[in-house]
């Protein structure tokens, strides 16, 4: 890949999308797609297959990918988290899955109801199945930087299950900074061995800015070589400790700053920041987000 | 200064409560100094000198300083901005003074009704002034890194700014992205040329996050040598340019990123933390500092 060039995974539809309590249309979840596509997002994360009693937001998983109206040059994933996700992925036609596991064995255990050694079966047979079938698979390793419930996730221990998830056959390799927990000097050092590791592996960083450090990591991430990163537009998303906390890192911020610092990404944050808005009117309250607030100012110059 | 300590001032009290519409007491205000002291910070901003009709919030400077409870190794500073400014503050008994203008000419037109050259004779009778009264000299350097009339501040222009503000005779040098608009790549680049001019003068730097770039900022000029930051405790702090948009970097959201990154503040964050909850209360709504809110909840780790 060009090193001037970013990669942005749009992920408002999923992970922005699950922690609202207003019920989002499929219909109009469809609407957002197409707006992002137009903005020239290339990469959308549209739905988890989770269990809708879990997540309801979710529940129109089949639905929306059976509506898509996918475009070339687009890939549209889905969040899976186990062998049934990748099934119901498999029969909704999806050619790019994300599996992700925890690092911490906690959050595993609170999450997925699996001890870490099982969670780590689990997400080989996901691979296996999704690879059987022709789809291209990101996999993903949560909790990478730190957890709610244990605290600092230790390098090593990372790196331990970077190599086990690059043994599993993957075709991309995720971290997420799922708690906002991780710092950029961490980051920077950390990213920089699972790039080196990961060879002609593409690499993503998904980041929340839950304790506002996530652009901090973004910019730490690109010098150490990340070109694909995952965003939210407005920076929906949420975390289960705050109340309306800042949630991901939002793309139209995001792509600002990247764009500020000279790599180009495709994307018109102008377009973005138009779907924010919509939703803050739909919502009646505002997104973490701060571009698309500056960007409907037509007297202030923005660079 | 040992490469390991970062050093904090609290804007807070000045740069913080002069956006704010509702009136905070004298009382509270020292009260909240004292808090702060107690806290750890070492150099705080508590007011500015200027028209109490344009910053109704610092009409009691005076008061203010006359009624200080000074310790041993703090610095007590305020803001001024013309001559008449330092007559006031050297009236209130105060030993450091944050002497500031803009490197934007149009901004120093609209805000301070002086050109550019003016405002630079100005600042060299304000610095004098200051110095035959025994009061020590930071200069600034607002809009350092952007301008939302003039858009782009070009670097070769800042670093003219700097060597003027050096020849001057200044104690210290301060650059403020007062509007946002910097970038971790361009602060960074340009805060090593400054830190190299400066040499033996300490160097300070003012972000805002109103781009959601200001803690990525505060990232690149560490790494670029940068060892002062102004802050303000719960992310106080507006723009004229958005309502109730995120305003300077929030002090514990800082010290938390910092500390991470193993510098050391001698600043205890769930101190800061317990002003912006307390002020939280007061004003009925959030602030934008993201830590305060997490600290509050006993039942997840932070590292």
């Amino acid at each position: 890949m060009n090193n001037k060039h970013i990669i942005i995974e749009e992920q408002g539809l999923r992970d922005g999308f699950q922690t609202l309590s207003k019920t989002i249309l499929t219909q109009k979840k469809l609407d957002y797609i197409d707006q992002l596509v137009d903005a020239g997002v290339t990469r959308i994360q549209v739905a988890s297959f989770v269990h809708p009693k879990l997540v309801p937001q979710m529940a129109d998983a089949e639905e929306l990918c059976n509506q898509l109206d996918k475009k070339e040059n687009v890939i549209y994933s889905g969040l899976v988290l186990n062998l049934k996700g990748v099934e119901r992925a498999i029969a909704a036609k999806l050619d790019h899955l994300s599996c992700s596991i925890s690092a911490s064995n906690t959050h595993s255990q609170k999450n997925a109801r699996l001890t870490l050694s099982e969670a780590k079966l689990a997400f080989k047979k996901m691979v296996q199945l999704s690879k059987e079938n022709h789809i291209t698979v990101r996999g993903g390793i949560q909790c990478a930087f730190g957890c709610r419930y244990e605290g600092k996730i230790e390098e090593s221990h990372v790196l331990d299950m970077v190599d086990h998830h690059l043994d599993s056959g993957i075709n991309e390799l995720a971290l997420a900074d799922s708690t906002g927990m991780g710092n950029p000097k961490q980051l920077r050092e950390l990213m920089q061995k699972v790039v080196e590791k990961a060879g002609d592996i593409p690499v993503i960083l998904h980041l929340h800015n839950t304790e506002n450090k996530g652009y901090a990591n973004l910019y730490a991430a690109i010098e150490a070589g990340v070109q694909i990163f995952d965003t939210a537009f407005g920076g929906l998303g949420g975390c289960p400790f705050i109340k309306n906390a800042t949630g991901n890192i939002a793309t139209e911020d995001s792509v600002h700053m990247i764009h500020q610092m000279g790599y180009e990404t495709g994307i018109d944050i102008n377009k973005i920041a138009k779907i924010s808005r919509e939703l803050e009117t739909t919502l009646g309250h505002k997104l973490p987000g701060q571009m698309y607030q500056l960007i409907d100012n037509n007297d202030i110059k923005i660079i």
